[in-house]
């Protein structure tokens, strides 16, 4: 089946009370946009388009980092939803496939939904997507003869006996390309916001004979976002689906309401989540690995048998090897642990290669930032950095190398060398007792004065 | 309107189980008395009395802190409530307007329900406060005729009948004030506690002829605190609501419910708020500012573009200027932080100022208590402070300066210097592979001896 | 009374998705068989029996842990769950008072549940548990006359009439020991699975003229677990609980559901547990401690008037006395932190006493590991250890002595004693600010080489 989508996302937001446009507000840390599109994805199209509008530019550099296949075209003025649509027309001119609009501000849409719509192409010439409402308030209604939608109408316009309906209209459609384009072109703007609609193709296309039908979908997959209160719920849902997922596939989650996932966290069999614990954007974790209390992840991966954390920051480019080890107040940027390697208390450990079995003490510091570059650090395998070395890069320490106490690498370390940068210990017999009896004279005195 | 508050404050709270007196305990980081204490403020009274008995000093050392203009009267038995007002009666001799009674231990009221029994005072001699009650259980009932307030009738001396209604006395009232004290003077406390009940002054009042009505409020105004469970829920209610308020203000909380809030914290528009978040008490955070997750904020002040956290730990006198970086593991206490300056890994930065676009390496440490006293630490702008340096203040490093890493710098540095102080590196070739295999063998000899 | 109980504690738990037993997967830190293995030792049992198939001898090894006392049985094949209560036959073969079955796998009975079972045994030779079942869906029916049971009917062997009876079977069983292993005799496995139920100890007896009875406990008691998401429910249920008790022994907790306990976590009454805590096993919280937000606490003692945190550690061994402070970003493990020590900023005490009144300056380590052997440090009473201090242990500082900053500790300091460990200051005016030129000109230099 061949199939574009449309993906309306022009619109402001104004109840978002934001500058940033409405689909790039961050749901499980992904842009709200980026949910609809991996949902459509799943289905192969050949076109996904994306309708611009507000902030554009902000929007189209989105789209491009979720999806280089996807196109954004420009609605420059807001007219309407069959507006909006129409400015695919240029891309889809020769298209002889199906259209399938959706909305960037509904997140929660699943992909066999949308396959649901396309299959119900096959006995109607248009196909709308419905949903029985809870409350249907103020939706549209769908009046259905049998399988045939006769008509949608609007709550104002509804009849007591029509508001009794419950069945109502998500605003989604699939459609052949070229009857679509067809029937916007019809559409008129005489109401009273001078809206163009795209719900009007409805009844364009029952005045021209055509066979309408609607799709049913659950409610919550048409939960729609309009304020930071919308998008903090949808973020609810997500996380209380995704971790069911986690449990499912065998994960351990001690106290699930307390971890926080994002769109792509990727969890391994009987690998145990402490609570508290944040995943962002791009995090995979093997089987069989422990991620402690109060750890943070983005940007990395995590091999089998690895312990992180607790209050573990792993950050972009992290990537830890088998049953390392990675402690407390640690945090490691774009650098490799490898195999065995133990990294456990308050260090830095930024553009760096740490070695096989290496053991980096508490307070080490790789200094790879010298006020303009960045440089990278390398420690072979099986070496010792002893507590608050501070490795100042690009520098390297060979394998069964250590570091004394204190010191500050500066110099490459050969293999099986020991590194020393340390003065010497001078101790003042007494001076202690004297100096704090100096300051508490000191300070009586600084008391005196001010009083 | 002129108006006094009398606040009830003199109870112990024996189901709290505690030491503190019940009033004191803290909800959203501030004591139970100062919600209602900060409710009463609103309405700009003539006088706010706050009526101490169970660890009066306490109570009077908080009532300080929340207001100023407060006085504290003493209840030094604990004989009822109409007595309890009564210690006001001093204060008030001489004055002419309303008075409204309130308690310390029901932090929900709102001003407005106060305004409007205030308001009411304008067709009745004496207001009470009434809520519909869910479970009206055995709470007093208020047997109303239209708008005029008949009786008040407790559960255990009601008919069937009475017992049917759901109007319930919520304790409060609003009074003219010397009608209230000769109300008061005539309570008796012929009952079987022997306690003056305040409650009485409607029977009395009634029986004057005087006009008696009640005004009514949501029951979630009128819950009390009674117990450590009821100061938990209390606090959840304070966090549900203060979310809720930033969610429509425009501020992005990523996960409301693992963000903790106080009573007085104010976040700008288009704030992101990670999950995870602590505010404590006195944090004010600019608009389009970004608060990492496992990030704890007390008494500071966050810059429009600034990046906090994650497990950034900001104390009393953090002063971070726009655009301004603090990272990980890091604490800054008492400091400003100018423009663009970065504070990004394990640091401890604490009585100091950092200048415009400096750069604080990983590890740096004001070292700021000599034992006895604090001493300040002054960086100037473009500065380079390179990883671990220690500062041991008073010192100060000039604009454009920098600092190697590991440096202890005990001197001022000039602009465009770099201070150095540091021992130089050795290698002895070999001699950690010799060390690690003196170790193993010294290890397994002590295994050996000890078995 | 004298009682055995036996525990069946066999099965693979397949739901589960795991290598790990099911009965070992963890609520609240320990192990789901601790949970009523812990409750059955409340009864002081005679015996505790636990009947081992799946992963046998890590069930044993856990056993062990939790109770010396306990004995482990295995059972080589699942032929059901008569077949699994007689491998406890041996054991108990001179055996003379009641034993009472219960399971692994659910970790919510009561005590006095148990307690009741017995006490029924006063009027019955057999005594099963039943529960109302909200949802009875496919349990087994209590069909009762009076007191007595008079069979147990499956769901799908249940007219319509028995389905509507609610009262279920849960299992669990108390019966005169002698005679349970005499009806376990004869039960037989011609069903459709081939096992050898217990539940066919029911009919047996009343066969033989016993009399059997039912005591009905909380359909909660009997919740099991077979799931991830099982596992996280019964977690979150013991949470709760367990939330709720320590509100009512007077500790506030401020935001309760933010807070994880251990099964066996005890905290004394004033005591204040801020946001987001996790207590791991083996900690004790004495009286009016504080427990700062993002702590995490395993293995410790916390005495009274300490105050820990936010974002501190405390590991197994950490011993922090009155009045001791543990500030954030420190990780104490296996330590004594005498009274009134503070150890507040970015720091690792390992292996470690410190004395009384004794500030540890921020970024200290003690440097306990040499690539081999753990050695320890010792710091006395109302010294002052300088920031960045490293400690190479094994060392001692004596009372009164003083430590400067960023000295390396590699010899013993004597009492009242400064000792200083660093390299002079040196200036190189105006070399800062050439550095930094030279750095920008290669960065542009590689730019432009790279276009």
């Amino acid at each position: 089946m061949s199939t574009a989508l449309i993906i309306l996302a022009a619109g402001k937001g104004t109840r978002m009370s934001s500058d940033l446009p409405k689909v790039l507000h961050p749901i499980a840390q992904a842009p709200m946009l980026a949910h609809t599109m991996m949902t459509g994805r799943a289905l192969e199209p050949d076109h996904t388009i994306v309708v611009a509008g507000h902030e554009a530019e902000a929007v189209r550099s989105a789209v491009e980092d979720i999806d280089e296949q996807a196109t954004v075209v420009l609605q420059t003025e807001q007219l309407g939803t069959a507006h909006a649509v129409d400015q695919a027309r240029a891309v889809l001119k020769d298209y002889d496939g199906d259209v399938v609009v959706l909305y960037g501000d509904t997140p929660f849409l699943q992909a066999d939904t949308i396959e649901r719509m396309i299959a119900a192409r096959t006995s109607a010439d248009l196909v709308i997507l419905g949903f029985e409402a809870a409350d249907p308030a103020r939706y549209g209604r769908l009046l259905m003869d049998g399988d045939s939608l006769e008509r949608i109408v609007e709550f104002k316009d509804a009849s007591d006996e029509e508001r009794e309906i419950t069945f109502c209209n998500s605003g989604l459609l699939a459609c052949d390309a070229k009857l679509l384009f067809d029937l916007i072109s019809k559409v008129g703007n005489a109401n009273a916001s001078s809206e163009y609609y795209l719900t009007d193709v409805v009844e364009l296309a029952r005045a021209e004979g055509r066979r309408v039908t609607a799709v049913a979908c659950d409610e919550s997959e048409t939960l729609g976002v309009n304020s930071r209160a919308d998008l903090a719920r949808a973020d609810a849902v997500f996380q209380s689906r995704a971790r069911a997922e986690l449990l499912e596939l065998g994960v351990t989650l001690m106290a699930p309401e307390t971890v926080y996932l994002s769109l792509d966290t990727i969890i391994g069999r009987d690998t145990v989540i402490e609570p508290n614990v944040v995943f962002g954007p791009g995090v995979t974790v093997e089987s069989g690995a422990l991620i402690r209390a109060f750890s943070h992840l983005e940007g990395c991966h995590v091999s089998r048998g690895a312990k992180v954390g607790p209050y573990a920051r792993l950050r972009p480019g992290a990537e830890l090897a088998e049953n390392t080890h990675v402690g407390n107040f640690v945090e490691i940027k774009n650098a490799e642990i490898a195999e065995g390697a133990k990294v456990n208390h308050l260090t830095y450990v930024g553009d760096a290669s740490v070695g096989k079995k290496t053991n980096i003490g508490a307070g080490t510091i790789t200094c790879n930032y010298d006020g303009v570059m960045k440089h990278h650090t390398e420690i072979g395998a099986n070496a010792f950095i002893g507590s608050n070395t501070l490795l100042v890069a690009p520098v390297k320490v060979g394998d069964d190398a250590m570091t004394a106490s204190g010191a500050v690498i500066t110099k490459d370390v050969e293999d099986g060398a020991l590194a020393i940068a340390r003065a010497p210990q001078v101790s003042k017999p007494g001076r202690a007792r004297k100096l704090m009896d100096l300051l508490r004279a000191k300070k009586k005195k600084r008391g005196e004065d001010a009083s």
